[in-house]
């Protein structure tokens, strides 16, 4: 049993910042928050100093396709299908495991040094994901990207099968397994119905894209007179649980279904509008108790995958789309980056800084400028913060940043084979 | 006569990126991009190692108000008038020169250490201001708002003359003064006229806002028959040269007077968007050849003076306000942070990196994961990267922040003199 105390430190709990609390941590979980007073005779096998910091649940990043860290900054300003059919399609035919798990070390390391602790991926490959997460310390929700109408499709469906067999709650039980129907505009009616079956004889939950383009609600609507989460739901996808990534093209039917469903929202509001996609109606399924989480979507679309930058734009966007200065309040968009996200991907012991809960914990350092001077300190952290405020980053109660370095990867050696897989891989096309 | 040279180092210029240059900087200029031959016989000052890092002409905020970084979140998620009328316009009653200069030097290093070297500001007790700018060093373009329908209206016109004659061309030439006419909406046409007269007098340029919300417009509008662009253009506002904060809600009469007029825009992406006004239209202004820097606006609505993340908004909003992917691509956005900001200003030898132009240089550190793979720097930089990447900044040619730290400015006593001041305001009201 390991007893580690983080001492004096800002205290994000119940929607309020307390200062001066201590954190109790035993082993995996937080088991207290002890007054000063008790830990006079206490013995921790690990003390933290928390001067200065300010205490949240570790980050949430519930949309990533990991390895698409090779693609960051590859091919910019295209337009869309352009930009899959001339560069994106081409080079995946030449990722390896190899790329595969280099690129995603990569990834990782990024998103620990923004303060994320757990995120949700979909793409292929997804057993070099698994080992990476496993060797890395993060918590992942993994999924096998599945579409139904490419070659891949029988494959697919057996990979997340497999997926699902050999990582469910490994890797110190960091790991959960999810199902990846790409998006309803690359499936069918049959291979949907097939994979749920799946996810009902696997008790699996779906992570998805749902209604991400203007163009794919109207091709939906054309092709089976629906929006594709009404024909989501009519084929049983949110039947298990669902993590729908984007949902920028919802209206008030869709709004209502996602409430009922308890459909949770991955909102990636960097890739939207880089991608041109448009502003999700965030506020709307906020007042429908729906939940939302955080994505940075993959760093190809993006092209950082700081979720501290994503929540900033979350505060912001909604605002000046909906002329209402009143949306999306600076708690609120913190929520989203915790608490939201973590129960966006399902977990029930996550998200929140609570006896019992998994030592999930992100420090962020308050000595910058920008911190000062010392008015509302919520406000701060969502509207002035920097992920460059990250000092100290535990998942599952293990530290896996401290004093903004790395205490368990190597960051010369993740650099050098992200070069590395790189040229390897654009030197085969 | 000094001379500095920076080293083996990535050059933006001409709207690309170079690898390997050397910057000569003679004094306060530009002085040449020797070979690494030529070097082999010349001898410098001082020598800067520019490996890894990509040296871009200084960023340039062209619309603050530094003073309200006192008001860094005191006072969010409220309606404007609200805010304005039961936070911020009492507290201001309260500001003395103490409380200005302190928290000018506070804005001034959070800007320095963002990568700005000039920035554009509107205010009172502007000689304050000054008074910091040139003891910090960086370079600042000051002018005292005027509303002419309160009772400082005479007040602020003696203030704003007595600026220009005071500071105008003085810190090295590194202080520029305009006259400010805060806004339509704050004004007469009266008042306005003896605004365009005395600068027509003192031979000044004009800094104001105009057509930041809608309110605003359809008030103008119903009041003289006309937009704010077209009443200021009739009142000859844009006769001696204007500096325009914000331009959301233009029409495309307003466009065509802009572009006739080369009326400059200062586009605060963040502050739109946090305070609802709405998504200026970029685009269309950059097509009629219209010149637009990026500005933070103050602290107290962003809520930090990060200009490089106003970069990154200005980069990601259009696109999806547009439904356009390639409205505003990469260098544009990198132009508008740079070049295009300093000529928002006024400044016919900034902006750029040639022989002959200030030496105003900020140098990125590419060594974070979020550089990683090497792919289209440019997009990178745009896209990808950070204010903590910034690890240099020359102003006038003389270095401020080297290493990400500060040469010249004492932080901790900046940090102390801003809670102390934001202390002493609040207590007294």
């Amino acid at each position: 049993m390991k007893k580690t105390i983080i001492k004096n430190v800002g205290l994000y709990q119940d929607h309020v910042i307390k200062e001066h609390q201590n954190i109790e941590i035993t082993d995996d979980r937080i088991s207290g928050f002890p007054t000063d007073k008790d830990l006079l005779d206490r013995v921790y096998d690990e003390t933290l100093d928390g001067h200065g910091m300010l205490a949240t649940p570790g980050f949430v990043n519930t949309h990533n396709h990991i390895a698409m860290t090779v693609f960051r900054s590859y091919a910019d300003d295209m337009n869309l299908m352009d930009w899959l059919q001339t560069k994106i399609w081409p080079a995946e035919d030449h990722l390896d495991s190899d790329v595969v798990y280099n690129q995603t070390m990569l990834g990782i390391a990024e998103m620990i040094r923004c303060g994320t602790t757990s995120f949700a991926d979909m793409y292929f490959f997804m057993d070099d994901t698994a080992r990476a997460v496993a060797e890395s310390g993060i918590r992942a929700c993994l999924s096998r990207g599945m579409t139904g109408i490419t070659p891949s499709a029988e494959t697919a469906l057996k990979e997340n099968r497999q997926l699902f067999l050999d990582w469910h709650k490994k890797g110190d039980g960091r790991i959960t397994v999810m199902l990846g129907p790409h998006a309803p505009y690359t499936n069918t009616a049959a291979y949907l119905q097939r994979v749920v079956a799946l996810a009902k004889e696997l008790g699996a939950e779906i992570h998805t894209h749902l209604s991400e383009t203007k163009g794919e609600v109207e091709e939906c609507r054309k092709k089976y007179g629906k929006s594709p989460i009404a024909w989501f739901d009519e084929l049983g996808l949110f039947d298990t649980g669902c993590l729908a990534a984007h949902c920028v093209w919802v209206d008030a039917d869709d709004l209502d279904i996602m409430a009922r469903k308890h459909v949770r929202v991955a909102h990636n509001p960097g890739s939207n509008l880089k991608l041109a996609s448009g502003i999700a109606p965030i506020g709307k399924m906020l007042e429908k108790g729906i939940t939302v989480g955080l994505g940075t979507d993959g760093a190809s679309s993006n092209n950082n995958l700081d979720i501290m930058e994503e929540m900033h734009l979350a505060a912001l966007i909604h605002k000046a789309n909906t002329l209402d200065p009143l949306v999306i309040p600076a708690e609120t968009a913190v929520n989203m980056l915790t608490e939201g996200g973590a129960k966006a991907l399902g977990y029930t012991d996550i998200g929140r800084l609570e006896t019992g809960y998994k030592a999930d914990i992100t420090l962020i350092d308050r000595s910058g400028l920008h911190w000062y001077p010392r008015n509302d300190q919520m406000s701060l952290l969502a509207y002035a913060a920097n992920s460059f405020d990250v000092d100290t980053v535990l998942v599952n109660g293990k530290i896996l940043l401290r004093n903004k370095e790395f205490t368990t990867i190597d960051i010369e050696k993740i650099k050098h084979e992200a070069e590395r897989t790189k040229n390897k891989l654009f030197a085969s096309l």
